[in-house]
């Protein structure tokens, strides 16, 4: 099929200069949701129509598969539709969706598709405690005949809870007819989309309707309140589906999820932690409370402690990092590793058994295996206009407050001094260490209050 | 019109040595709350009547608009209005409030003070689905007759859901004969305000009401389990009034502000922070999860990380900051300074384009332009009894673990070596250094495990 | 009386390694829950029905008052209490409990207790809105007759919304007779306990009930879904009960306690704390927003900032800690200790007045009063295969950056100079200090950008 996703639209209430489709949920615009979804169903056409904001929408979301079609001016829904009928195939149906409306299901969708075949108008509708406001779908011994809206309907179409959720797909070329009769007679001289049902009635072409599995997948952005409330929406059904896989979530409604979080088995996650972009958490992984972790992969029992905030890290397995540990893009852990409190690692990697487990910063470095780092540990990488390399090898063991001025080499084996500022490379196995002799002052006299 | 705010209560359920009425509710004792909406009325006068707790009420709370009155002892409410008669104005009404229901709006009361106008008992009313316990409005032709506790009232009048919220307001010449009638011929041995609507009606004087907008603009606190229930009500509230005016909340329910947020355009805040005092946000702030605000100015498109603390605090536009970054009373950032994990500032101005990105301690001192102190660099600027100021000049570039002990000044364009203990003045564009010879020991063997 | 645990399920939704009864609620295993509540109970026999996941149960649970017995085949909650048969006294009834029914009270246990007495059989039934697939409890003139399976349920009986919880209490020796007659002609071949009920009716034995005080005491743990539902509902309650005894939450929803919290007068606890093992709270204390406190007591008026993360400390009164303050096992400071940002101390006592408000490292130390750690200070307490500690007496006063190379002593009022590495012990009321010269250099040219 065809797919139009209509995202031309202002978002007044958005109250912002980012367009509304654009607003991020889950880390994710909105359209992006509705893009991905679309992808779910293999079309062979994927069409965007934008409009407000300019350029942005096909900057941020240029894809190969994807079309985009400018809608200027907005004159309506089935205005916006008609700008995409040059993209599409006339021997597919088409399928419009709403880049605004970022939680409807693939499989939802699947079934309007399914009864809808290549022949009828196929409408998503939805069954609402309170309709006020919605176009209703007014039904003749169970079938179609109109969808009325609000300021229209008789007392008896307002008794109507079945609404139209805007959704729907029909033929591609009674679609084209459809659309090109519109009529813009209307107070806001808009085309609306929603017109053609009774055009395909009128026509003598089957309509019918296909419900989705919950109402928040036909939920739309107008606002940050609604926005906030289908964030919430989207958070409760990612940590229900956690749980459901076995994931130990402490709190269901204290966990954000902001892209894929793939879990293996008993993985233990406490409250308040927020997982964005890619991350992998292998079997027994236990994450401690408010850890914001990114685009990492922690290996099999590794232990996040409070606090603590990865980026871009790979972590090995039977690690123990944190509390207040930060690992930076481009840190390799290999097994066993300990980062402790008070410590960051950029860009380095640290071989199996090291440990560096107190205010301690390691950046460009590779670090061997069994190295302890003492507290206060700095790698000098970065002499105001290059960043430069520490290599500390296997075995070494690097007393505490000691600096290594970069590029430098500890070889393997070898025991730094605390308190050394390390200039040259330090040889293997043997002491090296950079201290000034101990004086004890006579007669001094400790320093007194200032008027 | 005359305010008089009953604040005597003991509050015993509260289980604590304060006051009731001063016990916070975001942030602010809760009869705190109920003068500032007070004098969004500016009445002539507002008096306080305290009496539980001794002086401590009045001497939280003395302001140059109020009067104060103690009750003492404290035999019911009418008796605590009377208190405060002497300080009335008999030309203007009195409005009656309470102490411990914080969330009254200003709106609602002035409805109140409308219908009643100055000739007119007006009484704020409320419809509870569950009534039980609450004094129901007994009305005849819709017109007030009598207020009737839950002990007293018959079948019939238990079946009212309208019921009496304590807040009243009447012509206070009346009121003052009326207080004056009022008979503590009760069980409690009291002199119960509410008395007074039976006087009304004797004397023929129209008994109105109003209704609030919410009822928990009418909920009073007797205990910790209602003051966090308040609480989260009075949050859910500010919340709401945030995302209305286009900021963007990661999760509504998990943002507490305990003062004024003031916010720009596009402001996004995400889950856990905590805004205390007055705090501004200009556009396009970012302020990442958990972070903790007070009192603090955050210039257009400065990026708050994680775990961020400040307090008392101005942070310049284009800067970034954190995680785990704290800037302490009397910092001052340029715009595109960033300030990086474990880094304190303290009493300090730091001028546009520098960075002080790892492990730093930075108080007492004056950093220009374009400056890099390196990862460990400490401002020694305590003697034991004296603070002294550090001088750091233009284009600086500190290098890793480095010490200055204030008062000292590094002049523009200097570079101090990494590992040095600065003691005195650094001249510019020079490097210098304070580092002991790097020495490695032949024959030196590791210690080995003691028993 | 006896009590039987069943505990052998093996929970394969819980998809885990670990047997269902001991995942964790509220940091606890569930079984250890159910234990503790039975032995409220003070019964004269304790006996826990273990089965999947081998001998984890006994080995993690092992206590001199359990007896344990294997079920091995798994054929059924009969076959399960039929292997306590042989452990039990048969001078008193036999309460059957389940070990993944984890929030059963004591009180209602006491109540079906008491009304079955020593010679009727008692079951806990729970009137549940939907009833859907439990036993329900059938009457006769008020007195249970039966208990009917959903499967074999009449429409009458689907109606009914009393159902079974399965916690039951009988006449030992009945019991046995019951259980030894119970038949396994079934569809999944199992011996059910529920179905001694017909016998006991058979055999003209009285059949009572109680009900709990909540419906949630006899929820069970199927899933991870229910586990973090009950896991909320059971820190709602300890939220409650704190709340009542007066302790300030800033948000009953964001605190986790997960052991014992004794909380003195006057506490207050901000958002997001999490409380694990057995913690005090002395009064007046002020715990801020996202504390991690374990097995810790804490001082009169201390006030703990935010991030702060403890482990088995002492922390003496009108101490200020924090923020992202980390007091590791064997910490105990005095009263008036001020631990700053960044700051970890570890198996040191600190004495009164003491500071260290900035990026330290206290290990293995005993810190004097009136003592002052600058920021940077490090006690340098491991050389790689021993730790040695570190003795600062009274009144020193320890500069910025300073590195203590244990075993070391520094002298009563003692002064170290910033920046020194102290290798040997500095006498008492003299400065001693260990420094390179400050040298510049002159020519020097900064480095460049490389290619």
């Amino acid at each position: 099929m065809n797919i139009v996703i209509l995202a031309a639209g202002m978002g007044k209430r958005m109250q912002s200069a980012l367009p509304k489709v654009l607003h991020p949920l889950a880390g994710k615009p909105l359209l992006s949701h509705v893009i991905d979804t679309a992808r779910q169903l293999s079309p062979s056409r994927l069409c965007v129509i934008y409009g407000h904001g300019g350029e942005q929408v096909p900057q941020t979301l240029q894809a190969a598969d994807l079309c985009f079609a400018r809608q200027e001016p907005q004159l309506g829904t089935g205005h916006a539709v008609m700008q995409a009928v040059p993209q599409l195939d006339f021997s597919v149906p088409t399928l419009i969706l709403y880049g605004d409306v970022p939680l409807t299901t693939a499989a939802s969708l699947r079934r309007l598709l399914a009864i809808a075949d290549n022949d009828k108008l196929g409408i998503l509708t939805v069954d609402l405690a309170d309709p006020t406001g919605y176009g209703r779908i007014v039904r003749e011994d169970g079938k179609i005949r109109a969808i009325v809206e609000q300021k229209d309907a008789n007392e008896a179409q307002r008794a109507i809870h079945e609404v139209n959720t805007g959704i729907m797909v029909a033929p591609t070329g009674l679609l084209k007819n459809w659309l090109a009769n519109l009529s813009n007679n209307n107070a806001q001289g808009e085309y609306y989309l929603t017109d053609i049902v009774a055009a395909t009635v009128r026509d003598g072409v089957e309509v019918v309707s296909a419900q989705p599995d919950h109402v928040w997948e036909t939920h739309g952005v107008n606002s940050k309140v609604q926005l906030a409330e289908l964030e919430r929406t989207h958070q409760r059904n990612i940590a229900h589906a956690l749980l459901e896989q076995g994931v130990t979530l402490a709190d269901p409604a204290r966990i954000d999820v902001r892209g894929a979080l793939t879990c293996g088995r008993d993985v233990s996650i406490d409250v308040g932690c927020i997982f964005e972009g890619d991350v992998v958490l292998a079997d027994g992984v236990r994450v401690d409370a408010y850890c914001v972790i990114r685009d990492t992969r922690i290996g099999a029992q590794t232990h996040i402690r409070p606090y603590s905030h990865f980026e871009q890290a790979v972590v090995g397995p039977e690690c123990i990092i944190g509390p207040y540990a930060r690992l930076r893009p481009g840190t390799v852990l290999a097994e066993d590793v300990h980062i402790g409190n008070f410590v960051e690692v950029k860009n380095s990697e640290i071989a199996a058994h090291s440990k560096a487990n107190h205010l301690t910063y390691v950046g460009d470095s590779t670090v061997g295996s069994r190295v302890n780092l003492g507290a206060g540990t700095i790698t000098c990488n970065y002499d105001g206009v290059n960043k430069s390399r520490t290599v500390i090898e296997d075995d070494v063991f690097v007393g505490s407050a000691t600096q290594l001025v970069a590029p430098i080499r500890v070889g393997k084996g070898a025991t730094l001094g605390a308190g050394t500022t390390l200039t040259k490379d330090a040889p293997a196995d043997k002491l090296t260490v950079a201290r000034a002799k101990q004086v004890t002052v006579e007669n001094w006299k400790r320093p007194v209050k200032k008027k």
